[in-house]
């Protein structure tokens, strides 16, 4: 990585204004880690003001070969914002403002550091909600939500950040500033820029603002929960439940495993023998409710079904998640650390895939903990290993590259919100085609011909 | 454009395959125009088989700089099949299968040939529909539906193409074979390709395979007709329906020039001074329907309303869509020609486009009929002129280039649906970003290094 001299510290400070320069190790150091529990030390921070500064700064870069790695709040889980070769690191957390909200056109203007909570408050007062909710959202930002596509349980009916964003504006490697889509939903003059970008993680383009499509807030919400004697039974739900016409807003699966972990640490109100669950949320109408509730709950009445359980009140829903929300906490207790693996298949092939896993787990003595968002086939696949456990992390190393391999053998894809970053980077030639993977080298040179946004994250080197 | 040598015409002999090639210029003319009623001679038509096939005619194509120009059934608008500078058009219509539907995964995996409306017959055997529905369904493919991003009223609700295709199949300009996206509804591994090859209009890949995202089909349907004294009161109440959470599957809206030109030569059901109308419907479950068409209904109750009807029956529904339904014989018996122009503007700035509509139509004396989909803004600006009058013609071109100057002061879009092509490639830099259209251009010279697909269509040169 190339030295940060005194002229360019001097010209990064010129350019990142009063008080908007880190270069003391010690407070970069925090700017250099994510979720993933990577961490490397960025040469400097700079926190974004504004496009001007941006694109002088990607100049800056470009000229200098200096990395630039674009952070919001540092909630990803793949290492895409850890600057493992150095660099600066471009925080957006002061960028935060809401520019408009358009309640007329169903839309708001953001920049990229605001986070998806405080977006969402702001836009209930005009009774709308951007569909993408990450686990994440009170501290995640609306950039990292477009950097990976994020989204969370509400897509199974609302999609993602790639079906409810309108436009971008954004800095390109060369230091331009551009802007891309419409205000519009419909629009087709000239190539979509607007959704290569989004998933790009940081890689094509800096995004400085984002015109969102806004959904108007649904009435009223019930919530079921259903339990299953084993998985199979709870995969024929999901597609039982995906083919009928009220598709739910919440479609979440436990598997066995998840379940039995679950009930070592807290006392849980399931029947006997459930060996899958799935939580099931619907919303609309307030008059229309309790038929939505009705039809899938019909829709999840498959063989093997142990109990239906639909809540109304507030209490009656809390205590219907309650296993659900015991999940987190119980595989922090039962293990130091935990490979979250965040894959997707289509919906049918569920069974057969949990079925692998269970398998990968007997072979490998790995304890695999499955769980997610069945709607969209999205499960998170978890490995849980004592990292001072040379050989362990060995075999559930080997383990992990068979998950794999069962994912993309069902046709599936290596990551359904949660991105690439440094994670899956060695594997995403694994499942995407050669020809395409040329095809996004070459659009990534054009976008960054210096290769200095985000290099080595996102596409395999 | 490069001679059609007798050894290029054997070599196109041999790649199309027995029975697969023409070039007699009888049997040529009819594969050289489209709906724009422009026309040119292609030198040769082959028609498309299988990805071998079309992979030897690109690379052949490349070769020799002959122009490639896929085509479905001729139904676009804009000329974008229109081979203006020669060369091989290559027709789908042959390569029509529907490969897979899969009920438990929601998708179907279909050839570019086949019509949107065989698809929804096919898959409303299932129980779903794909929701893109232009009006030309019975007539139009879904390789052209991908090609523009073709869409129709349901997209207020449903979404375009974008939102409801999962992956591709397609050949590069350089005769490579490649597939992009995932099986699924969530997947971010690599750079979006199957949304930028999208609304290319056949300039970046062509597309041989698409896995189209299925919808359940609703369970019933309502139809409503609001009339209003004047087409600010009509776009006021698109707002307040856009606003509230019942989106309906419908919301089409048509001007009283519309009106009046309808009403000259059919007996019209209207009230008295009725300056706008919309036609609305909703979907959902039989349980809510009811209630569904109450909360519409009484968003479209803002001041100005004339008359709110709702129908029932089919016979009733048929009545309230009468209006609508006459406007286009109508129109093609006032005028020889009309210019149809697709455009899009916020739905907030509906009534002052229609505004400045009514003010150019009373200074260049051209007259204009708007009607639309008025939920996404998409409103199709209709000039009616006589082709003969040469004067006409002049001030009809001076209108359209304000009209687009209109709607990008409005913030709009130059196309919602019917794309660019030829007809509006010309105006398509005043709305595109200078710099996002270098991108442009730079990312068509890396999927076409030899510029053969459908060159000068699309993106200005």
């Amino acid at each position: 990585m190339p030295e940060l001299t005194a002229g360019l510290r001097a010209e990064l400070a010129r350019i990142a204004g009063s008080g908007a320069l880190l270069t003391d190790p010690a407070d970069c150091w925090p700017y250099g880690y994510d979720n993933s529990r990577r961490q490397a030390l960025p040469q400097a921070v700079v926190f974004a003001r504004d496009e001007d500064q941006i694109a002088a700064l990607v100049r800056l870069c470009a000229e200098a070969g200096l990395p630039l790695i674009a952070r919001g709040l540092g909630t990803g889980t793949t290492g895409a914002t850890v600057p493992d070769r150095g660099g600066v690191v471009l925080s957006f957390e002061r960028m935060d403002q809401i520019k408009r909200i358009e309640p007329g056109d169903r839309l708001a203007v953001v920049e990229p550091g605001v986070t998806n909570a405080r977006l969402q408050q702001a836009i209930a007062a005009e009774g709308f909600f951007w569909p993408p909710d990450p686990t994440s959202a009170p501290t995640c930002t609306i950039g990292g939500n477009l950097a990976y596509n994020s989204a969370g349980p509400r897509a199974v009916k609302y999609g993602t950040p790639r079906e409810n964003t309108l436009g971008l504006r954004a800095v390109s490697g060369t230091g331009e500033v551009f802007h891309t889509g419409v205000l519009t939903t419909k629009g087709v003059v000239g190539y979509d820029l607007t959704r290569l970008i989004i998933g790009s993680e940081g890689t094509l383009a800096l995004v400085t603002e984002a015109t969102l499509k806004l959904t108007p807030l649904p009435e009223a919400k019930r919530t079921l929960r259903a339990t299953y004697a084993d998985i199979h039974s709870a995969a024929l739900a999901v597609s039982a439940i995906m083919a009928q016409p009220v598709t739910p807003c919440a479609l979440e699966i436990m598997d066995g495993s998840a379940i039995e972990m679950v009930s070592r640490y807290s006392e849980l109100d399931l029947p006997d023998g459930a060996g899958a669950l799935l939580m099931i949320e619907v919303d609309g109408p307030a008059a229309c409710i309790q038929e939505a509730q009705r039809a899938v709950g019909e829709a999840a009445r498959v063989a093997g079904l142990l109990e239906l359980r639909l809540a109304e009140t507030a209490d009656e829903v809390a205590a219907l998640w309650k296993t659900r929300k015991a999940l987190s906490p119980a595989l922090r207790h039962i293990a130091p650390k935990k490979i979250n693996e965040d894959v997707v298949v289509p919906v049918s092939h569920m069974g057969a895939f949990i079925d692998g896993l269970e398998q990968l787990a007997r072979e490998t003595g790995i304890r695999i903990v499955n769980f997610g968002h069945a709607g969209n086939g999205n499960i998170h696949v978890n490995l849980l290993i004592d990292p001072d456990d040379a050989e362990e992390v060995a075999r559930a190393a080997h383990c992990l590259d068979a998950v794999f391999a069962l994912v993309l053998r069902l046709g599936g894809t290596l990551s359904g919100e949660h991105g690439v970053g440094l994670e899956k980077r060695d594997f995403v030639d694994r499942e995407l085609d050669p020809v395409a993977l040329r095809l996004m080298h070459a659009i990534k040179a054009q976008f960054d011909p210096a290769g200095i946004l985000n290099p080595g994250k996102s596409l395999p080197g």
